[in-house]
Order: C-alpha cells, then structure tokens, then sequence
C-alpha cells in the first residue's frame, strides 16, 4: 500500500472510526483500524474499525500509488496522527506487518495487525431504506436515549425501539420506571410499518458525529442489520432481536389525567438539583426521593435526608383539576427535563401513584413530538 | 447568626475555600466550611476551609444582622450554593446544628458540624514581608513546580524552595531526576537572604485562584508558616522543616557545556509526543526513552519499542560544539518545554551522561528567568 492523504483528513477519520473500537482487550484485533484502497473506489481510502455491535466506516480523498490493506493499532495510532504535524502524510506498507509513516523530514514505523484476522464489514443492504434530516435525528436520540436501561441483564431495553411508517419515524426507550417516545417526520420508502430495535449507544454515537445541522442521514435496515449513512461516515450495527412490549398499554389515555400542570422548565431543573442533594436516605436505602405536591397556588417540592438536612421550596405554576402529592426519583424528572429545549413544559398526573406524563407545553399527548411518562415512586411508610 | 449575601460573592467564596478542604476522610470536621461573623469586620461574612497543611479564607461583603459562626458540610454546600437561583440569600442559624438557607419563596436546612472542633486558623503574622506581582508569581510556580516530587517518601522534594532577599526572588524544585530554579524580582522589607520550602500543592493552588492579571501578592511568613493574600484571598501554609540540598553543586558551570543548540519548542513538543508513544519499553522496563543526537546538520530523535514500533525524527536546530548522543525520559523535557512560552529555547549539554540545562533562547544560566536541569537516562546496552 502506498498512498498520500491529508493530516487533517486522516485525523477526523480516525477519531471517527475509533469511536467503533473496543476498550475490552477481548480480541486485539477489534483494537485495530482497517485501512483499505481498492480499484473500485479510486483517490479514496477506506478506514474503519468495529467493535462486532457496531462498525464505523469513514472514506477520505487520498492520492493512491499503490492498493493494499493494512489494520494498525487503534488507540497508537490515533495518539500518533493526532501529534502529526500539518500537512501531507504518506502512508507505505510493504507487507501487512508494519506501516510506514512519512512527513516532513521524519517517518514512523507502527507494528500492524494481520489483516485477514479483521472481521469483514457488512455491506449496507436492506430493504427498509428512508432519509431523516440530522437535526430531527439528533433530538429524538438525545431526547429517548435518557430512558434507555443501561444494564444488559434485559438487552432489549439497553436497545432504542424505531416505528417507521412511509411519512412517520417514532422511537421509544425505558428502563420500565420510564418511558421516552420521541416522534417526527422522515421519507421512508414504501414503508407500511416496520419496528427495528438498535442499540442505544450506537445511535448516541451517530448523534454525536452527526454534527452538521443540515443535510440527511440515509438509512437502509434489514431484519437484522441498519446502516446509516451520512457525508463520508457509515455506520453498521445490529438489530437487537425480541419483541418491545406494546407501550400504548402503559400510556394512559388524556382522558385519565385528573391534574394538569404547566410550570417552568429551567426553574422546575434547578429546584429539583438543589433537592437531590437532600434526598439521600441511607436508612430507607432510597436515593433521590423528592415529594411534588401541587396545589392550587403552585407547587410545593419537599426532601429531606435523616443525615444531611431537608428542603422545601415553593415554585409558580399553574395548576387544575386535583391537587395530587406524589414522590419520585428526582433523576428521572431530571432526565426529561434537560433533554427538552421549551420554556414551559406541562406535567400531566393520573393519580398519586399512578403514571404522569411530562409534554412540550401546549402539546396534546397524541401528537407530541416528545412523551415522557415516569412512575411515582412508591413509599413505605 | 443572621446575614444576606448575594448568591454569586457566597459562590465564588465556596468554591475557593473549598480548594483546602480534605477529600480523605480522616477527621469529618475537615469537611466543613467555617462561617464566621464578627464585631471586628462589620458587614463582612469569612468563609475558611484547611486541611490542617493549608487554609484558604475568603472575605465577603455581607449585610450581618446578627453575629455568629457555623461550620457548613462542605461538599455539600458547595453543590447547593452552585444550583442557587441569582440574587439574595438569607443565612439564618438558631443553634450551631443547623445553618436554614432562604432565597425566594424557599428554604433548605442543612445539618452543621460542631464550630468548637473547626481547627483555630493562625494569624497572618512573621517578620518575612514583601510583595510580588500575581502574573510573575504565576509564571515561578507554573515553571518550578513540574519538577517537584510527588511521592511524599521524601518530603522535602515535593515542596518549592523559596530564596528570598530584598529585590529577588527564586523557587527551586527537584525530584532529584532534574531540577527547575525560576527567578524574579519581588519587593522585600529589609531581608538579607531567607530560605523557605512551601509544599508545591498549595502554591498551585494559590497560582490557581490567584487569576487576575494585575495587582500584587502580599507575602507575610516565620520559620514555620506563610501566608499569600490578595484580593479578598489569605492563604495560610505550613513551611516544611529540613535543610534543602544546595542546588548550585548540582548545577554545571556555563563553561563545561560542551554542545549549545537551539531548537523551536513547539517542534520539538510535537516530535517528542509523538516519540513517547513509541518509547515504551515493557521489556527492558523503562518508558518514554528517547535519544536525542545532536549533529551538525540537526536533531536527530529516535525512540523504539519492540511492541509498538520505530520513530526517527529530523529537526532543524543551531548545533555548535561537540556532536552528542544522550537518552532522556521524553515526560522529563516535555515538562520543561510545555511550561515556557519562548519560541525558541537552547538546550546545553555537557556530556553523554552529564547534565543538560535548558533555558530560554538567549538566556545566560547565571541571571535565566528559568533554567531547567535534566539528566540522561544510563541506558543498559
């Protein structure tokens, strides 16, 4: 192999794919980043690396003298080009062992991984396949991913559930104390109805390289396998297999909400951090227990913890219908309410132990872009 | 004790104070924050924390209805201050047991430690007085303190020595690998020559908080304690006993360098980061070994590792004298290079296996600002 590329280029490429690359030592060659010139793809190389969950693959203008294949050391060489100075790099293997770095006066010879060890990347075919723009794509994933479980005792609730119809993409995520469904429009291609449930942290690490905030991310998904694709970058990943439970059941029609408050967003995140940290209770083994209590005249947060002190604190808001006082885990109201951008949000309750719902304000359930429903927690007392 | 300050003074006094405050848990009153009001400040609040080698305390406007002294779970504090709405808050203690914070329509009560266990913080007293500019006091700190020790086996050696006569000022640190002496000029009052080690981490502190551009530090200090105060700011520190090592023995004399190289800095930066990804050694035990070969013609930098690979590197430089061939822990140069903000620096050697000293370009040894002392690395061949 033999080629000359850009440090800049050969940079955001590797800091791109690295984000596919495995901390466990599992198998050292998932540590690795393949790199790739062929005949069929000529001034480009092809970088990419993998973690078997999720592969990202990134292409590159670079000036080809020679085709070959090389997989260098992950983390070595990102730390390496990272340090190169600016400018043209040329890039020389004679054999899949070692790879040459050339710039300015000075070169680098990095120890390489065998190539043929490298686990081939699927190629993106499928024929579910649409375009959504990537600022809606990055809202949804950043507004249902706060509810995604993080354990993996239960993979299918570490994964993101998508509903795609022709016209409408709905996701949805919940640890089952919670539930986040994020809905938009998006051109799929004669889709009736599909569910694809892909895992969380792939789909946070497309919203986080998905930096640009225009252009489309294109998708094409099989039963087992979605790619997204969008400028230079791929991404691979598995579909996490299993049926999601139905979450229409959970939902609890409009018609049930006995209480319907609208109070401000900013104001509700900074009361709810103060009382977090008087809401650790070692004795009762709760943590982040704070009691909402709404009245006529607003609403009342209370918490308090045996060791560290107790708070109370009054906060506009308009409330009607029952006043209700339920606790919950301060964290999961957080969650909602940062990853939401409206001033005001409305907080719908069914009753003190039953589920409420947190909207946009002025939006009804039914159509909401964003839903997040959050179970009280239950007290013993 | 009964006082309003304004969020954003209480704020900024916290979080300094809190910088001496003990993450170790040995004695929880080293937790807290001391509050204290008096007759003698009128419309004053001081704020202080220590970990019985330093104290940090902070003097803010206040409007005191009653006086009174409190100890704060410091931690905790700290993060409620932080999420503190903008504007007035009310501090209300009945009893030293409980501190009530109120600000708009709410409250917090937090549990308080006994102020009688709070350690009695020294007064600013010693015949040891001067002032130094806060940037130049900034820049000896900066500059010295990379060469300290951090393994307190010796504790001598992770303090900064401080020589102080009437219009000069010089701090030395060493690790015994290389050795930083920084110096200045200061204002004294009427002192001949005094030697003082301070401990390295709470002069970075003090460089730390110490952030304005302009203004003075004042410097009041005995046998056994000194103390920094500026703006609303008195550090007090211990000073460690024990006779520092005469550094000047240790320092070869401007004529037995037998090599004088220049060489851009920023160059060289980049070209030993990128060494000392491939300088480490785990077979023979050593990392971050680079060899520097001075010649005629430049730099010569090379580093290699049986895992990783080879690095050979050629850098423009001005060599004059003797060609030499040294290995050095690249850390070791890079700790000197990245503290200087010269664009070019001069790097003397006197022999294979004998000291080297960097200075600024231009810089004679005698009267540096900064001259860093480093030694070869005795490689096993």
């Amino acid at each position: 192999m033999k080629l000359i590329v850009q440090k800049e280029d050969l940079l955001y490429a590797v800091n791109a794919v690295s984000r596919a690359i495995s901390n466990k030592n599992t198998l050292p060659i998932l540590g690795g980043i393949m790199m790739i010139t062929t005949e069929s793809l000529p001034g480009k190389l092809v970088l990419s690396g993998t973690d078997l969950e999720m592969a990202i693959e990134c292409l590159i203008d670079a000036d080809v003298q020679e085709n070959g294949r090389i997989v260098a050391p992950g983390r070595y060489f990102q730390d390496l080009v990272r340090y190169l100075p600016e400018g043209p790099v040329t890039l020389f293997s004679e054999n899949t062992n070692e790879l040459l770095l050339s710039y300015e006066q000075s070169e680098v010879a990095i120890r390489c991984n065998d190539p043929e060890e490298f686990p081939a990347l699927p190629t993106a075919e499928g024929n579910i396949r649409g375009q959504i723009a990537v600022s809606t794509f990055r809202r949804m994933v950043k507004q249902v991913s706060v509810a995604a479980a993080t354990d993996v005792v239960r993979p299918l609730f570490t994964g993101i559930l998508l509903e795609l119809t022709g016209s409408k993409l709905v996701m949805v995520a919940s640890d089952t104390h919670r539930l986040a469904i994020a809905e938009d429009i998006w051109q799929g291609e004669n889709i009736t109805e599909i569910k694809l449930i892909l895992p969380c942290r792939t789909m946070l690490e497309i919203a986080k390289l998905a930096v640009s905030d225009e252009g489309m991310i294109e998708i094409v998904a099989s039963r087992n396998q979605a790619f997204f694709r969008f400028e230079n970058l791929t991404f691979a990943t598995r579909v996490i297999s299993g049926q999601y439970p139905d979450y229409h059941q959970v939902l609890p029609a409009s018609s049930l909400y006995c209480c319907h408050t609208t109070i401000q967003r900013e104001k509700l995140i900074e009361s709810l951090e103060r009382a977090s940290l008087l809401s650790r209770d070692a004795v009762r083994g709760k943590t982040n227990i704070v009691c909402l209590n709404w009245r006529e005249e607003g609403l009342l947060l209370t918490a308090d913890s045996p060791e560290v002190g107790h708070i109370y604190e009054e906060l506009a808001a308009i409330v009607e219908g029952t006043q209700i006082e339920s606790s919950y885990n301060a964290r999961y109201l957080l969650d909602a309410l940062k990853v939401m951008d409206n001033e005001q949000v409305s907080f719908h309750l069914t009753g003190e132990s039953t589920p409420g719902i947190i909207l946009p304000e002025g939006s009804e359930q039914e159509q909401s872009p964003y839903t997040y429903l959050v179970l009280p927690v239950r007290l013993s007392r």
